[in-house]
């Protein structure tokens, strides 16, 4: 996985230049999480645009981290972007959300990290898998615990959908281009919402596995602070991106790799030193989020004149 | 575009059997309009699944027409599915929407049909083509009104977006697959709002014209009320599809048919005695709304092991 980052952010401005161009845009817009894929994205944006095409958005909840938008800030000051601040708390309270969870969750402002972590820990071992391998598809052969799983996919998922139309209710308001932050682990494994962080109008990084994500953001001076801490979905306090997805970024991105080689899983396993149920996870990851990689499918229907 | 409507329904029908199955869901849910697309989905869901799994929705908001509950309560009824009614009003009052619009919009309650028809005649005047069409891709290149188009888009497509996070986090709530009712004739032209009503788990009816959809509706005993209306996507009062689209359906989709067998201009202008300026406006609407049938696009990348 070999890449020059030089040239590699280089393709990418271009590409985020003439999409602007042929969606007629007058600029750019995403979301600031505080994390490394939108810093990263951030900072080609304006490396293709200038600072002054390039809106943000921070994008709180109750249960977002304090850390975030201290993170975010950071950034936003370093590229010399706009910025404008949407609590997202009072629309996701109108829908309902915060009324949703057990009791057990709820502490004095966020749910609580511990709770949340010790379920999730319950939830392995009742599944005999990860609880987000099995919310991937349904969850209709999960006899014991369906609900509360249920009801942890709703809440989590329902905020980052909620992102996606705020920042397109500005990006319109504006006359700007939406621009997605999904790197290419994300995406293989569907470590994103449907119709949530998946869509935008254009996705600059998809290409990029996490560990380049990493390496292009170092390449661009993304801040170390951004760069050190664990990747996290910042949906429920606790639950960062290796802890959900099961298996770190390092080893899965050597077994996305080969898998997009096409080689078989011996092949992996000798070239990469991973194991085999760590093959067999990731495999099950990329078969069972393929509906997150693709329009909705359609019955085949044969029409004459 | 014959069809036969017996053999089409039975297709469709396996088809959502054989979704539920792969998506191991529970059971279905999808927003009911009022409209013909929702009501023959409905009808198609209650055929293939039975009524008991079968969970709908009425999403209004402030300037919903209220005949549309009226009408979709009309086919819950008929089929005995259940409903649950969300009001969508307080949520899209958290976003801000309803204090976006210029003044001389505002009724005693909803939003005033003259005065978006007036508008939207104006806008055809300044714009030389179809507001609608022109907001398909930016309005980068629309000196005068830029603003007043930006804001009517903003405005009206969040609410579709909004029903899909609604319709996501109920269906999450309750393991059940999200089903869309897009049609061929609205995916070909892009009257869909992106992320919003264009997207699903399934689209059950989008291998369809909008001619069809009427003709198989009628065969599954859609009520005649809801098939003599005119279509409406029910977002700005006054504004129909055909008066948006700038073409009637029956024109629309005889163009449309012609383009998907691959026809030149004369020959469909020659097989349906059409005119011109029709052929160009439908294939323009094809060309312009491409980015709301496809995945969000991304740069090349090679890289190298």
């Amino acid at each position: 996985m070999h890449m020059d980052p030089e040239i590699v952010s280089k393709n990418i401005e271009a590409f985020i230049r003439q999409m602007v161009d042929e969606y007629r845009r007058d600029g750019v817009i995403l979301g600031m999480s505080g994390g490394v894929d939108s810093s990263l994205v951030a900072s080609l944006l304006v490396r293709a645009l200038g600072p002054d095409k390039v809106h943000t958005l921070l994008l709180p909840e109750r249960d977002s981290s304090p850390d975030s938008k201290t993170d975010a800030m950071v950034e936003i000051e370093r590229l010399g972007v706009g910025y404008q601040e949407i609590d997202l708390t009072p629309i996701l309270s109108a829908i309902g959300i915060y009324k949703q969870l057990p009791l057990q969750y709820l502490g004095a402002r966020r749910i609580k990290e511990t709770v949340v972590r010790q379920q999730h820990q319950q939830q392995i071992e009742k599944l005999g898998e990860m609880p987000f391998l099995a919310g991937l598809l349904g969850t209709r052969d999960i006899e014991k615990g369906q609900r509360i799983i249920d009801a942890g996919n709703a809440y989590a998922r329902v905020k980052h959908r909620m992102r996606m139309v705020v920042l397109y209710y500005y990006a319109e308001l504006e006359n700007l281009l939406v621009i997605g932050t999904t790197n290419k682990s994300e995406a293989m494994t569907g470590f994103v919402v449907k119709w949530g962080d998946n869509v935008a109008d254009i996705e600059p990084i998809l290409p990029l596995y996490k560990t380049q994500v990493f390496q292009l953001a170092t390449f661009l001076g993304v801040s170390q602070e951004i760069i050190d801490k664990a990747p996290s979905p910042d949906l429920m306090p606790g639950i960062v991106d290796e802890l959900a997805l099961g298996i770190d970024y390092a080893t899965l991105d050597k077994i996305l790799w080969g898998i997009n080689q096409g080689w078989i899983d011996s092949r992996i396993i000798e070239a990469y030193n991973v194991d085999i149920p760590q093959v067999e996870h990731v495999r099950e990851l990329v078969a069972r989020s393929e509906h997150t990689r693709i329009m909705p499918p359609y019955p085949e229907i044969t029409l004459s004149n």
